[in-house]
């Protein structure tokens, strides 16, 4: 038995599905949720594949034998970015109440643990530039429900919804990190002016590496199982947050593409990227999800960086542009 | 607060200690472990800077406030090795129960959750030559015990041995891999014919990718909770597993240090390393139990490579040199 003989769960499909779905009524919120999130993967790729102009993504589509499936796409050795992903997911089934716990940033371990029949989709991505400059972005946003309790005639569905969009740059520029936040901020406050401070802080405390005293980087907006707002308000708060990805992050990126920069700029960069992979590995959410579940790994994995590094006891001088970085990866500063 | 500000609780120490037990007497199995890994310490680094010629060990040495304290040493960017740590700890004081089910490598969920007074010493390395055809080697001998219980008058101390040394080539040499195995075998026929076949199974098992249906790599040896045998004889086996990490591995560096190579085999060892961080972050029981017990990090996480890579649904192609690898990973076969 070769390595051709490890067969993953998911099965390759060459053809684009219009809907992943089955049986769910066109204006049905989880139709609805698909539609938004394949349109935003079509028009952030496009983005992407506009600015870049070298790197082109590749596309699988896969589908889940349970029920459902996704489309991952992946730019790799572009001419801004050194590895993209921007996957879409709409699974559904039963899962195992250990999986399902691990989705949920603040586990809480007095859950009863009965399985559940589920339906989560979800837009994730992770874009790593190659200049030691320009940030890496990460953005998230998904919708979790399960079906209604049987036993309790007329009882509603379960939903959430989760989501947002970080920075993480090795080197700060004040102004490209004002612009991010000020644009998540923007958002936010359309809907509610509670939203972008509260968010803010749970993205600083959820993107925290604990065993370093760090965080990931200098964060943006996080929420999790958020239901308790109007569904409807939700639903159109995730989609300006998907639709505020290209104006938040491709101006940054068109001002620092082409800086010049030295080998240590670049060293420095990778041991981020150490940071980075660390905290998907060992805290994030989404990753242990996917680990725990089998779910594609090649998916669950793609947010990692092409190269990270790791050099032992690594210190920035005092003072230095690398020490300003992880002085405020430590200590999360206010940037509007 | 700055970077600076980030105290960790381990102290730094300027000087080696003679030992960093308090008041254990000198023939007590404590003080004879702590001994010997201090012994396998220097004597191992001491081979490695005589092949590596370039590089030299970096020596920290530092103090727990709760009690015992280690030594850490890192050689980097060698002309053989471009990371290497040998990691001598001797600690003792007492551990919350989720931190010590998690040095089992084997998690048995009935445990009671009593905290618990342990006493804890290892020597752990972890080697990642640069050339792409020479192998990393990881080993570590560890011994543990805890405290007579006081309720049971006259009960005994609670005690066990781990360990083991695997080998994690990108490349494989079959004369490589049979004279570490063979190596590996010898000593363990010395004490138990029952001990190779026993722990290389462990071996394979326990350094098992779930998420990749992979192997880090080739194996060797691994136990762990072992007392079901005379506590003096296991002591030799260690000492003897310990003295043998240079017959077994040192041969094949110097065979392999000066093998010419090409672009794409160090992406591939890159792509490998990738797996080994994988591996180490999210499965490895030491690393969790540095990660959860607020351990020095920089020593937790000292056998992470210099360098990783993560590239999106790499596939070896069918027949080459990498595919062989893999399928060795994926299925592990008997080398003697």
């Amino acid at each position: 038995m070769g390595p051709s003989a490890v067969i993953e769960k998911e099965m390759p499909q060459t053809e684009r599905p219009i809907t992943f779905l089955r049986g769910s009524e066109d204006g049905d919120i989880r139709s609805r949720f698909e539609k938004m999130i394949r349109k935003a993967q079509d028009s952030i790729c496009e983005s992407i594949e506009a600015i870049d102009k070298i790197g082109k993504f590749k596309e699988d589509v896969w589908s889940r034998p349970g029920g459902g499936g996704g489309i991952s796409r992946v730019l790799q050795d572009g001419a801004v970015w050194e590895k993209v992903g921007v996957n879409v997911s709409i699974v559904y089934g039963a899962v195992p109440p250990e999986a399902n716990r691990a989705t949920k940033a603040s586990s809480s371990s007095d859950q009863k643990p009965v399985p559940i029949r589920f339906f989560a989709a979800g837009i994730s991505s992770a874009l790593h530039p190659k200049n030691p400059f320009a940030p890496t972005l990460h953005f998230n946003y998904r919708y979790f429900d399960t079906d209604a309790p049987k036993d309790v005639p007329g009882a509603p569905r379960q939903w959430w919804f989760g989501g947002g969009t970080d920075l993480t740059p090795a080197y700060i520029f004040e102004e490209d990190v004002k612009h991010f936040h000020s644009t998540q901020k923007k958002v936010c406050d359309k809907f509610d002016p509670a939203f972008y401070p509260r968010f803010k802080k749970w993205c600083d405390d959820y993107f925290y590496i604990k065993h370093r005293g760090e965080r990931r980087g200098l964060g943006g907006i996080f929420f999790d199982d958020v239901n308790d707002y109007d569904q409807e308000m939700l639903l159109s708060f995730v989609t300006e947050c998907a639709n505020s990805v290209v104006p938040a992050y491709f101006p940054i990126i068109e001002k620092r593409k082409d800086m010049p920069f030295e080998e240590h700029h670049k060293a420095w960069q990778q041991l981020r990227r150490g940071r980075f992979v660390e905290f998907n590995l060992v805290y994030d959410g989404g990753t242990k999800f996917g680990l725990k579940s089998g779910g594609r790994i090649e998916t669950v994995l793609v947010s990692l960086p092409l190269s990270a590094r790791w050099e032992y006891d690594h210190k920035p001088e005092e003072g230095s542009e690398e020490w300003k970085l992880l002085d405020a990866c430590i200590n999360p500063r206010e940037w509007i």
